[in-house]
């Protein structure tokens, strides 16, 4: 079965809706959060954690997969499903923001992006047809075409040539992707990435060329990357009226819980960030009341739960002067537990998010959730 | 209620026996394997992880948790149980031997043991008094006695004074245990632990002395120091005769798989050791066929899991393949998923030793499961 998208709510006060996704494999309430999986593992948590934390869909670092193990490597075991233990949805990204911000001399041409490898100092050559080589390889659910990622602040001039340029790979990503036969049991998709900058036009004017192409799904790409937040939703708004509204809409590698509350506001599906992950890693977890830096030394005695009140694992059995011990000892149990934390809490705000759009009070319940959010508690310790 | 021990089989062909261990908090099986919990965790695994494993008793090191966070600290949090969320037995070690191990310009007198810290340099000055403190601060439910603990090779001569210093210290300890008020909730027990090299009439004059002093269990200590394995079993049997039969006997800091059956076989009740979990992390496992170094590149395809005959998390979904990659890839994965295995293996390496016990064929089986294991062939990937 090729994936499907159904809208199943809409909400009457804004443009936030729920829906399912869904492919052979399984299928996905939207909108929802994909944790990152960059190299085959949403790190320090195992395919269990993720599948009672209800995760249905995450994304893989095809940049990182292809560097390491390699995709020859992932296809002779199966795919990345059977690699990695895992089988609900994957969504891959192109690699191609990866090249833009990890690898060295990385070097952009219609062919494609010469670059060296930021583990051993390679020289590879990615197209638009090894993108999508490699994903298909990687048994890929939601494959991403290869686009051009543009630095932020950026010439109107440069913003046009990488949205040229991104439509030409996208053509030759649909071409290529079309040719490949999947690996044994994938049944997989294809998205466009719209690019422009901050440029409305420019975004329009891509958006409209890959949906000549025509994909399953569309992404708003190159956004997070620097500008402020408000020309980040201004983008968002002008993108949408655009949109197929019959196709999931992502917008990649964004962001806080308010972010995903405000683009679900917007009409986003999909959403994918590093943020509850890398941060916890770091000692700083998310909360209802806000950002918690649990390394904090206010913290060495506090017999709370990092949240109050939240249902996770951690939350249910330790307390953050434990979990701060374990940062000061340097002990991987302290990543673990945080992250556990963090991305329980990005889940369970989507699961609210949806109950609120079906029960048609997505407006009140998110202006409550930012307030309490913003309110700071979880920060000062009080 | 104090600690019981009661004697529930013996095997009619050598002196294996099985027991069970309790106190007011729960019980214990035995022989017990006791995984090292360092920090307050057992590096890599959450609690939940190790009652899954069937842990029914850890080990705290005192000498860690000392410096960090401090025992004030644990015991103003509800002691250490309610601070790592634990509420199975721990038992804590004295501190003498990270002191001896670890510890910066350690220098030893009849007050006690002045030395440095391995994280800071700061000074400290550990005395019997102290470490009794320490440990019922802790809320230990079996704390050890303070020991002087001998490099080997050592003259005779510093064997006997490490002798007489350890019963000196082990007098004060007991005085000092008895002393304290526990913190609430605590109803702890005191081992007391036989040191003089390899010398067995200084281990029969400590274990004399220990006896007449009188604690709950007796423990062999100063082994697997260097001294070839023979020597170290010799001391294991010449010191089971003077051994009180009614207690548990514990060899402290043993061993392989193999030394663990080999351990039952001559009458030993407890083991701890960081192998399993120290060498998990570093990518070696313990598996019914012998040590199998998972990170070597002949892994890097085979799809079988660590051991083919084991029920773990670890080998019901992961492939060596893909645990390979997790180690190449330094992601704590690896260390989480090879951790989980190989405690799993020593504490079912128990379950089944305690059955062979019981239906009396200990001897049949322990012999097979030595040959097993030395086959080797999990090292060679065959």
């Amino acid at each position: 079965m090729p994936l499907t998208f159904t809208e199943t709510a809409r909400d009457p006060d804004c443009e936030a809706r729920t829906g399912v996704l869904a492919n052979s494999r399984g299928r996905v309430l939207t909108p929802a959060f994909m944790p990152v999986g960059t190299q085959a593992t949403v790190k320090t948590l195992r395919q269990s954690d993720l599948r009672s934390l209800g995760v249905e869909i995450l994304l893989g670092n095809t940049y990182h997969l292809y560097l390491r193990p390699g995709h020859p490597l992932i296809k002779d075991m199966g795919g990345l499903h059977r690699f990695m233990s895992w089988d609900r949805l994957i969504l891959t990204d192109s690699g191609g923001f990866q090249v833009w911000s990890l690898a060295e001399l990385n070097r952009l041409s219609t062919e494609g992006v010469r670059f060296r490898s930021h583990l051993d100092g390679s020289a590879h050559l990615f197209t638009p047809e090894l993108c999508m080589d490699v994903q298909l390889a990687l048994g890929s659910d939601i494959a991403m075409v290869l686009d051009q990622c543009l630095e932020y602040p950026a010439e109107r001039a440069d913003a046009e040539a990488a949205v040229a340029l991104t439509l030409h790979w996208a053509k030759r990503c649909r071409i290529a992707f079309d040719h490949i036969e999947p690996v044994g049991g994938a049944d997989p998709s294809l998205f466009g990435i719209v690019q422009g900058g901050i440029h409305a036009d420019l975004r329009e004017r891509c958006l409209v060329g890959l949906r000549e192409i025509g994909f399953d799904g569309y992404a708003l790409g190159g956004l997070s990357v620097g500008e402020p937040k408000s020309a980040m939703w201004d983008m968002v708004e002008a993108g949408m009226p655009g949109m197929d509204a019959a196709r999931p809409r992502y917008l990649m590698g964004v962001g806080t819980p308010e972010d995903l509350v405000e683009g679900v506001r917007r009409g986003v599906d999909l959403f994918d960030c590093v943020l509850p992950t890398r941060n916890a890693r770091k000692g700083t977890v998310f909360t209802s009341r806000g950002r918690l830096v649990v390394k904090n030394a206010v913290y060495a005695r506090d017999p709370r739960p990092l949240d109050p009140d939240c249902s996770c694992y951690t939350c249910a059995h330790y307390s953050r002067a434990y979990i701060r011990h374990l940062f000061q000892a340097m002990e991987t149990l302290a990543q673990e537990l945080a992250t556990l934390h963090s991305v329980h809490f990005y889940l369970e705000t989507m699961r609210r998010a949806r109950a609120a759009i079906h029960d048609g009070r997505f407006d009140a319940w998110s202006r409550g959730f930012l307030e309490q959010t913003r309110s700071g508690e979880g920060t000062h310790g009080a």
